[in-house]
């Protein structure tokens, strides 16, 4: 793991002071093929289970590419779901993200058995802030081996408390680690997604891996503005709101 | 356990009618005793090491109760405080108590294995607001029973979320499992510690158990405040600064 990590670091040193190119942006979908581009998402911790039910009838409606719940919330959804199309995304380790590799594994592996289709893990900050990248990437590489072949995989890096040099690193420690995407925010930190952010993160990753926007992201505009920043999936609780605007409910 | 929980909520209905009288107050700590009553505590995502670090220093040179950090930072204070007279207080299920029981009891387990010697744990809001009160309980239950013999448990029930006759079926759920705290607040919800919920949560538990008030507890009047309405234990990250204006550093 130490050459992969010395590798990672002298990478994101170079693209450090000269980024890589902007890659060929996305085309934004239309009408209400932008509602399988959002995950219709529902974290606060006092979420109800009618709240829940109202979640996955509306993305029934529209087609979300998701809901997002909670844990204790998959089983319900994975329920209400089932066969629908609309997948199941959990949250592992989440919001702090402080927690132990064992315990995001053993969390992964238990919304999947309950329905968990999609996995948007928190990475441990405190790790990339105290130069641990060593235990970042382990904490990463557990949850996707958890998941291999049975969910995908988005790692929340929690933008605002990083800096540019940690941002970079986190992103090639995600795509060394075989993630599905890297995530910009939990919406429970100080800040949320931005489109340098966004921007940030796709030129790091390339075109071959996901890049999800999510953090404050309330109208069509804010929707349309990351997804030409480079991000391929949204993570909202006003989607339903934001597809009015889009004339598609 | 469903008998336990008809005489939950019908002891709890008697009580949002007619609150238990107030127990004796205790009588606050002065001086350099105040330390050991508070939790010295440091849960932001970034903590560093270095942060740790200086956490446990500033803990073991006044004597608190406990460090209270993160699990991926129990091994560290564990290591730092090893002998020294302060407790190791870590979370479990946290902030947003929207896990499964069976995932809170095994990172009790490996905070356990780690040093810790008193566990925070969130209850399951969700839960509480569904009225499914048996998996409320079940969740505290399974905590409880994780570290029995080996830490104590401080149940947090996130008082903001909840009404009246919530927050006392709360309590009652946390005597009846036998945890030793009920605390008040993460810090990371959107309201902390009150006289009013303090003063409540001592009424219903009585005298034989604990409340721990967190969540914005920033001065020495605070403090005194919290103490006086019923709290034997504070959570708060500004101590050193409690303790200066009580002239004991």
């Amino acid at each position: 793991m130490s050459i992969n990590l010395d590798s990672i670091i002298s990478q994101a040193q170079i693209m450090a002071s000269a980024l890589p190119p902007v890659p060929v942006p996305f085309v934004v979908p239309t009408g209400a093929a932008l509602a399988g581009w959002i995950d219709h998402t529902l974290l606060k911790p006092d979420a109800t289970v009618e709240q829940v039910k109202t979640l996955c009838a509306e993305a029934l409606q529209v087609q979300f590419a998701t809901v997002c719940v909670n844990p204790s919330n998959v089983a319900l959804a994975a329920d209400l779901l089932r066969d629908s199309g609309v997948g199941i995304c959990s949250v592992v380790g989440f919001p702090l993200g402080a927690t132990f590799p064992k315990m995001k594994a053993e969390e992964t592996h238990q919304v999947i058995n309950f329905g968990a289709t999609e996995i948007d893990m928190v990475i441990n900050i405190g790790a990339l802030k105290s130069g641990n990248f060593g235990l970042a990437l382990s904490d990463v590489q557990a949850v996707v081996d958890a998941a291999a072949g049975k969910a995908h995989v988005k790692v929340i890096l929690e933008m605002c408390y990083l800096n540019l040099l940690e941002k970079i690193i986190a992103c090639l420690i995600c795509k060394q680690a075989g993630a599905d995407f890297v995530k910009t925010s939990t919406g429970f930190g100080p800040g949320g997604a931005t489109t340098d952010d966004v921007s940030l993160m796709r030129r790091v990753v390339g075109a071959g891996m996901g890049v999800k926007a999510a953090g404050g992201i309330r109208t069509l505009q804010d929707a349309v503005r990351m997804i030409d920043a480079g991000a391929n999936r949204l993570g909202a609780s006003a989607g339903i709101s934001i597809l009015k605007e889009a004339q598609c409910v």
